[in-house]
């Protein structure tokens, strides 16, 4: 059940663009350089906004960027941040979040600014630009929003001036009167640190005395230290094709990316014409006021009138990418994006999992399989690591993993409501066999006995991925006698890299599994279990524990146990999934707090339901099993068939004899499940 | 044309033995353990000999040992560093190298006991025991030694008085009057560094009063810190046997290795008895004497003799190992072993590469394939690298390789002569063809025109790996063509882990290998390959360089290229080989330094032939080309056959068109070869 948000980096993608016959001179000189810190792409994985921008410039590569403001509410945070796992998909070259003085922006709430841009770079591994305005703010308190955002793992502010608040709003001697001193003010106090965007207005600003004025400030802020500038929507491709021409005229030279604003309603238009001071051109206004209560044909007409100037932008050869207004909605934006041709339908993936785009984890290239479905969660818990050198552990440091409360964390909410929860999960559990039918439900994505679809799981947040799908008629099976799934992949082996459905990577490779399983089950199946696995050394390697900790495994020293790498041309091998025995124990603890904190509490206390997970909790075991010989068939269902094989068919009893598995025996299950 | 010396390590093979089905309790507590420092069981690898020793033991493991005296000639030592490769591929769990106090012994000479030791150890990859004797040796003398022995990577010594020097000696106060001074000493300033070993006389010392007080000093010399024990030789297992119950009655619990002497001859016999004042049993002399003017039959029978003893002290269950005093010779002390089944006939090789067993670099566990048949000249140039953090080199050091003299290193020297290197590569050269053939006749294995056979190379001392055999046919048809080549590697798609021509590491895993072809040919040539190798993009990687350091490649990243991986139960990958772009500018002026060191410098100055290895020195390219499809059929021949058609059938001039190719076309060939 790994549910890996599917992610397209740069990466890999703008490298097979290049130009791969060159040449290189002097190789004398190739002898001082250093060696490559890790064997993923170094150089392109911690590579900056701006020369992205450069590279995907020059060789004529277009890109998108898309644009969101914080929401109001902790669960339209948590909305929002799925929207940017689903839009983050598609491939756009950075997001970015906007700044609003009056909601507290640089705070640590869930909706903050701050936190928002913090969680997209972090969890969603997007490259983000953080909005700031400076207008009436001390220069303390933009240095440290500044040092915020960089201690946070950000890299590119957009500055602005922002609405002065009130009408009376004079200049200040030495204060921060317009974005130019926002832009000296951070190049100033953070050297080259931040990439810094700022914006244009191509029917000049609101406030400026004229457009050639407002042309003159821009050039101020870019000869300031801008990297590049982002331009208030506008309505057709001429103004915006003009206004290059003029700043490029004036000496400006940087990449200048134009707003895109899909118009998507007859409100949000009105609302943002007002906010914006623009005027909606005559042959706009003339088709939407007679279709204003018509929300579809606004948003057709919209996504036409918007693919249309798009095309002719694209075409002009003046624009290197473009920048959407999304107002926070997906359909529109991705709709036009699509019909560019722009948006990437089936994203390659640099790695199983998506790479965070904090700058200190770009070069992480392994991670515990446990995790899978839960990436947010590994990050939190490891977010205080010092490093992660040669993109790994490392050697004498042991990094502890991060307190166990990520459960609360907002962006680890379930999406469900508790009342959905406990339609899918059951209003009430009869026994352990009413939990058994729960994961089959989800497996089979089919209605529970009350008639409702299971679509998540406390360890899996989203439906099966599709390379678990494969093995559905197994996961049924299995997890109606009790052998309760939580993560599994089948076996690959040499599948291409670019295979719609397991590969990642760079293009030309080959992408290689062993099958993994990872399950609940009671005591009793692992006493069987044990005597079945004998039979399977060393060809399958298990760890086998309890909510105590108690622990048997077959893997004596304690490596990992690589599970997912890949073979690619050029490279070294990359191995970012593995086994890992001592991260297990954390996971361990983690994925028996789901029981109760996610399934448990939704009953009241001493309710039978809650008795029966808290059963479950207390005496079942967490599984693990990888099946090392990744050219044969997988041979763990064979595995788990011998166990019911054997439960069904035990021997006969031979009591002289002591049970060899000392550690299942030792914890015999006195409490009996409440009836 | 990889050479890799077959090297048996302790490593895997007793791990295998080791009950895979234990089970470790308390989970909590394995939180706390520190994350494996390299993929490659670590643990194992830097386990120390007595470590090794009671692992074996436990696990009724037998183990042999082989000692050596240091040869009086610096090609003596060339031929024993030859011995050690050859005798080291049994599987030895040491070997120990005896102590001359009047043949300089802890000198810098090549032949010094020091350097002998000091050379299995980092260049053979065998775990050694030198010898050190202390009568009339100041303490710093003594401290000065293994000092030195603790900085060459010894990791062991073996604690002997010697014999006095002159007949008048006395006891020193407080001087070194037994071993047990010397092993107080090592203990008291080398602490635990050292593992210690002690000699135990299973006759009685032949300078003690009586057996008795004998074994009192024995006693003392294991009380002040030995680890184990070897004996004198001896001719009865009955000897051995009583003497190990007499230790173990006195409280000596430490191994006691019995010293095993396969008769080899009646000279060398008559010297040993002379010399350790040994009685020979009436029952050998009885058959040795009537024999003893043939040689053969003597070593035959002391063959069979020393084979019926040590199966009667194996079988005693009180002999763990057999130690062996070898007199420098292989065949007897071979033949007893292969008789006791203890000789290992088709080693395991823990990496495709001899892992040296300096401390420092058992952790090494990546190589560049360059040095693949000069591991020796490998380990020289990098020897002075701090550490191989995680195995491998570090990312943020740049270790610089020593400089090029180590084919002025006495065991790099050529075992052949110059009259034998002179016959096979040409006592006169006439053209670069002369030099095709060469090569041609090293591939083949056949006699030259002169009627020589080539067995060696500048760049292969020995004959073609099986590996390469392989591929004979293809070698043979391009270096015809003067595509020379020197290191060559079939593609190998998962080919079980103990396969016995391409098999390593640790048994029920898989091995891979990316095809890999490197060469010397014409810039001619290289122009036309170049052309070849755009349609094979991005599928074969390249690095093509001059002597002067002018490099083409379409390695853009400068990353290295693993070539050689293997996946293997229970582990993180491992990838040994890679073609690394940083040190292939080294191994580049290695390989074009040895036309001229080894070569060219065979003939008279401005002589004919020394201008043509000159003229090829000057003006070849070395290529290496990778073949990145492992899965498919290696397409190298292929790339090489399309640049022959291309040599054969060029396309019309177009002599308005530049070349693409710059480097090559600005390397003109301006001068001559001479006629």
């Amino acid at each position: 059940m790994v549910n890996n948000v599917q992610r397209v980096d740069d990466t890999w993608r703008t490298c097979t663009k290049s130009d791969s016959s060159g040449t290189s001179s002097g190789g004398e000189s190739s002898k001082e350089s250093s060696r490559a810190s890790t064997p993923v792409l170094a150089a392109y994985r911690t590579e900056r906004l701006r020369d992205k921008m450069r590279r995907r410039t020059e060789s004529g590569d277009h890109w998108f960027s898309l644009e969101f403001f914080p929401p109001r509410t902790a669960s339209g945070a948590v909305n929002l941040v799925s929207r940017f796992d689903r839009m983050g998909s598609g491939g756009p070259l950075f997001i970015d979040v906007t700044w609003h003085p009056a909601g507290d922006p640089g705070s640590d709430k869930e909706t903050s600014s701050m936190m928002i841009a913090s969680t997209a770079v972090n969890y969603c591994g997007l490259e983000s630009v953080l909005h700031l305005t400076c207008c009436n703010q001390t220069k303390e308190k933009i240095t440290g929003y500044l040092s915020k955002a960089k201690h946070l793992g950000l890299k590119n502010i957009m500055a602005l001036r922002g609405d002065p608040v009130g009408a009376d709003w004079e200049e200040e001697e030495g204060g921060f009167n317009y974005a130019t001193d926002l832009v000296k003010h951070i190049r100033c106090e953070f050297d080259d640190y931040f990439d810094i965007c700022v914006a244009g207005y191509p029917t000049g600003h609101p406030e400026a005395e004229g457009y050639d004025e407002d042309l003159r400030h821009l050039k101020e802020k870019v000869d300031a230290g801008a990297d590049f500038i982002i331009t208030q929507l506008f309505f057709r491709a001429d103004t915006f094709l003009k206004f290059v021409r003029d700043c490029r005229a004036i000496g400006i030279t940087c990449p200048i990316l134009p707003g895109i604003f899909p118009i998507q309603g007859y409100q949000s238009l009105r609302q943002l014409v007002k906010l914006s001071k623009l005027e909606v051109p005559e042959e706009i206004m003339r088709v939407i006021e007679p279709i204003k209560d018509n929300d579809a044909a606004i948003r057709n007409y919209g996504i036409e009138q918007t693919v249309g100037m798009c095309r002719v932008l694209l075409e002009s050869g003046e624009v290197p990418g473009l920048h959407f207004y999304t107002l926070n909605r997906e359909v529109a934006t991705i709709e036009v994006l699509r019909q560019l041709g722009l948006w990437i339908e089936d994203p390659r993936r640099p790695l199983p999992w998506a790479v965070s785009a904090h700058p200190k984890r770009k070069v992480e290239d392994v991670r515990p399989i446990f995790w899978a479905s839960r990436p947010k969660s590994y990050i939190y818990r490891t977010q205080d690591w010092d490093d992660f050198p040669n993109g790994r552990w490392g050697n004498s440091s042991s990094p502890a993993f991060g307190e166990l409360n990520d459960y609360y964390l907002f962006y680890l909410k379930s999406k469900s409501s508790k009342d959905a929860l406990l339609k899918m999960w059951g209003e009430e559990l009869t026994s352990e066999q009413s939990v058994y039918e729960v994961f089959t439900s989800y497996i089979k994505a089919q209605p529970n006995c009350a008639g409702h679809k299971v679509m998540c799981l406390p360890w899996n947040d989203e439906p099966l991925a599709p390379e678990t799908n494969l093995m559905m008629d197994e996961l049924d099976k299995v997890n109606r006698r009790g052998v309760l799934t939580i993560n599994s992949q089948p076996t690959i082996n040499g599948k291409p890299s670019d295979d719609p459905i397991v590969g990642w990577g760079p293009p030309g490779g080959y992408v290689f599994q062993k099958a993994y399983l990872e399950f609940f089950t009671s005591s009793e199946n692992v006493t069987v279990l044990l005597k079945v696995l004998k039979k399977y050394e060393p060809r399958v390697n298990y760890h086998i524990v309890n909510v105590h900790g108690q622990n048997t495994t077959n893997a004596h020293d304690m490596q990992p146990n690589a599970v997912t790498w890949g073979i690619f041309p050029g490279r070294e091998i990359v191995q970012p999934t593995v086994v890992d025995p001592v991260s297990f124990m954390y996971w361990k603890d983690e994925a028996f707090a789901l029981w109760i904190e996610q399934w448990a509490k939704l009953y009241e206390d001493e309710s039978p339901s809650r008795m029966i997970i808290k059963y479950i909790h207390d005496n079942y075991f967490l599984v693990n099993l990888v099946d090392n010989d990744f050219p044969l068939d997988n041979c763990l269902w064979q595995v788990i068939d011998d166990m019911f094989e054997l439960l069904d068919n035990p021997p006969e009893e031979q009591p002289t004899e002591q049970p060899v598995e000392q550690p299942a025996e030792e914890s015999p299950v006195e409490d009996q499940p409440p009836k």
